[in-house]
């Protein structure tokens, strides 16, 4: 048999034809055109009114769909996002996913101990978690939102370790220029690259729907664009609150404050990365409480992959979501849906892939390596297999008699133990064995994941320089803030 | 906007293009014509022999492509499965997915009691459960195989449990014609049609890898075809030990004997129903166990789907599988992993559905409704959305300032309850409702509801004289076992 083939990639699965596509489009355009979005920053606002928009009270923009196809046509299809170490550059919108810790929980929960508030020393940890898994090749930033740091300065404080304590691209605080700006320039000193001549950092600009653009992360996305920077703009909407009670309604709201966002990405330095970001979900109505572990969350997954594609704009979506309290089924199931589907609708940037359960509230640092694991899973599904004499193995087959098996053959030992992936943390042996072993949920089990990881992790060093330049700047910057307050 | 839109099916994910599956099948017929497969039943042998096929020693079967080729167009692309409730029938391969419950666990595991082995009495409670959970639409066979019922008529135990508890598509025993017989008498009987015009039955007919259909499910699958009922063909290859190390050639070989298996369906019958199944799997090499939640389980489901579509036979593959000895994290992502690839590759016909654990040794009534809910939550993200103007709400969007919110309007109202899935089992709530309920795992959610389905179940009775004839039947069909023992 004269094969040399291979699976062919898992085909996008896009839920939007091109009429459902236009329709969106269209939508977006009546919403942007007739009735406007705000952008509550005065710098914003004198871009959009010199490239012609018509700005009204309270700084709502409305802009001609000329504008906003023309901009969202110019941002850049995939760029390199550089990291400290050139190995681990990401092509975003070029093939790979980029892959964050959780991001934005004010607690943590652990096997041991259960939940609390986080602290500085958890994102410590989940810094070193980041760094030893390779699934995960991102520092993400305010993994776990640390409470026992001055609030003021906590951007200095969670950047400064991102950088010091991986060596993976990092992600910059985006809650205002103020803040965009020293751990930018931290960003600078690590890599060793002041001018920031490279696009080493991107930053999460949430919109507020509806149809709004704050003032503290416009303020970020106008920090990160001077400076060459990506800003991944993410219409966070829960339908039903913030958004229509449907699905049309919201995505069609949500595509609206993308292209605002984007243009104006696009204004302020033409070509500047950007990432088009749909981390909508809907409200649970029984509770009114925030659902982001549905059917829902995936297909809002599944609109940004699609749209994305549709605009020529790197894509965000989906992540390990889930709205158990804890590291159960549902936190298993909830974020395979959710995390699967993005990966099967081409996503190339997953903020949240790992450690998130209870609706965003907390990080779990069990449920960060688990979640690690399932990636695994999906990556083995998703590299496929070849097709050719050896892999078909037909003189194995021949040689092997009907009553007999392949257990012992070195055809098998070569290749089953490269061809079936071998799992990190969860259990596949027999049941008296587990049972032996003290009935370890994966839960617990991810707790001795967890400790393995911090054990075995080691620390990419700055050189000396570096480092005194950045605990300088990180002094200054502390100064600045106290200075001003 | 004057659209009229819905999300369009989400295309099916095919690992294999044009040349993967011509290479396979080019690979399985050089098994088939050059190696043989081995089919240890003499009626069978005769249908072989009579159509021109080489028969050597020790019953192995050496077949031209042309007639394995000529057989399997033959098959049918899709054909009805009746239940004694028509409302209830499924079209398999015409857009139904058949979804049974676990099939041929030894144990049991539930949120009180641990393990221990099943019994006649969880085979009924998990009959009840199929019946009450919509999304469950066929009894399945052994789903609990009963330890405490005499073994030689278990089979009888179960099917006449089958037919009493719910009015579903029922499976019959497989395992020796002369259990396939009286099994399918019952069904007859049940559905009110005793010569069986219809197909109102499915039976899982395993082969015993490699190269070999054994004479118990050969017998069952003749059984069946004679009768006009479906069997469900299903390699049942453990790569690494059944089956070569490698993916292509567990592949290659499973596609083989399922061939090989679907010929002789319609050597007996043509036009005979019958289901193309790939439930293959690998073994993890560090015990020697098998591993059937797995990224390879998965990649194997997607062959069935694909090669499923490439034969026009409907097909068989994937479930809620996992490996986890619990009902944990494990348990759900692996599930959702193995359920999802399933769904979003088209497979048709899924056995193990809900409830599995432990690599199929041990059920869960718990994991039974924990998947449920998960394919419900799969089934939303495949009903998709419609794009239209009231969908699209614009002049909802309209009608609310940039700092208001949708929570309180009318639409919202009436649409997101309809449009966002409401979960019947897992936790929505906020951290505080869920504490102060005890800090349920989604273990313990599900036995609530395993207890809610069965506090509502009721039984679809049979008429008199149907119940009257079943119980002469199981009464003779036991006599007869007793006499020929």
């Amino acid at each position: 048999m004269d094969f040399d083939l291979e699976t062919q990639d898992t085909p996008f699965i896009d839920r939007l034809d091109e009429e459902g596509k236009e329709a969106i489009h269209e939508a977006s355009m009546y919403i942007i055109e007739e009735l406007g979005i705000q952008v509550k920053h005065d710098e914003a606002i004198e871009y959009f009114e010199e490239a012609g928009a018509t700005i009204e009270d309270d700084y709502l923009v409305k802009a001609d769909r000329s504008l906003i196809e023309e901009k969202v046509e110019e941002a850049p299809e995939s760029f390199t996002l550089h990291a400290r170490n050139p190995e681990n550059n990401l092509e975003i919108g070029g093939g790979d996913t980029f892959r964050a810790p959780g991001y934005g929980a004010p607690n943590i929960r652990t096997f041991e101990d259960g939940r609390r508030s986080s602290t500085i020393e958890d994102y410590e940890m989940f810094m070193k978690l980041a760094q030893e898994e390779d699934v995960i090749n991102s520092t993400g930033y305010n993994v776990a939102e640390p409470t026992n740091v001055d609030q003021e300065v906590k951007h200095l404080e969670m950047v400064k370790r991102s950088l010091e304590y991986t060596d993976l691209p990092v992600m910059v605080s985006t809650y205002g220029q103020d803040r965009t700006d020293p751990t930018l320039e931290m960003v600078g000193i690590a890599v060793g690259d002041r001018d920031l001549s490279k696009t080493y950092a991107a930053g999460l600009v949430n919109t507020v729907p509806p149809r709004t653009l704050d003032k503290a992360m416009t303020g970020g996305l106008v920090g990160l664009a001077k400076e060459g920077q990506a800003p991944v703009v993410s219409s966070f909407i829960q339908a039903g609150a913030s958004g229509p009670g449907t699905m049309a309604g919201a995505v069609a709201l949500a595509n609206a404050e993308n292209l605002m966002g984007i243009t104006l990405t696009q204004l302020i330095n033409p070509g500047n990365p950007v990432v088009y970001g749909v981390p909508a979900s809907n409200l649970d109505m029984r509770y009114g409480s925030l659902s982001i572990g549905s059917a829902e969350s995936a297909l809002f997954a599944n609109v940004a992959g699609t749209m994305g594609r549709f605009y020529g704009v790197p894509s965000r979506g989906g992540g390990g979501l889930t709205d158990s309290k804890t590291v159960d089924y549902q936190a298993g199931f909830e974020s395979m849906l959710v995390n699967g589907v993005a990966e099967l609708s081409g996503v190339d940037f997953i903020l949240h892939s790992a450690g998130i359960i209870e609706s965003y509230s907390t990080i779990s640092p069990e449920k960060f390596v688990l979640d690690a694991e399932a990636l695994r899973f999906l990556d083995r599904f998703q590299d496929g297999y070849e097709i050719n004499e050896e892999m078909l193995a037909l003189d194995i087959v021949e040689s092997i008699d009907p009553d007999d098996h392949f257990l012992g053959e070195s055809h098998t030992l070569k290749y089953a133990g490269k061809e079936f992936l071998i799992p990190e943390v969860v259990d596949k042996r027999s049941h008296g064995d587990w049972k032996g072993d003290g009935e370890k949920s994966a839960f617990e089990m991810g707790h001795d994941r967890v400790q393995e990881l911090l054990d075995s992790y080691s620390k990419p060093e700055l050189d000396e320089e570096t480092q005194a330049e950045l605990d300088e700047l990180y002094e200054s910057a502390k100064a600045e803030v106290w200075e001003n307050a």
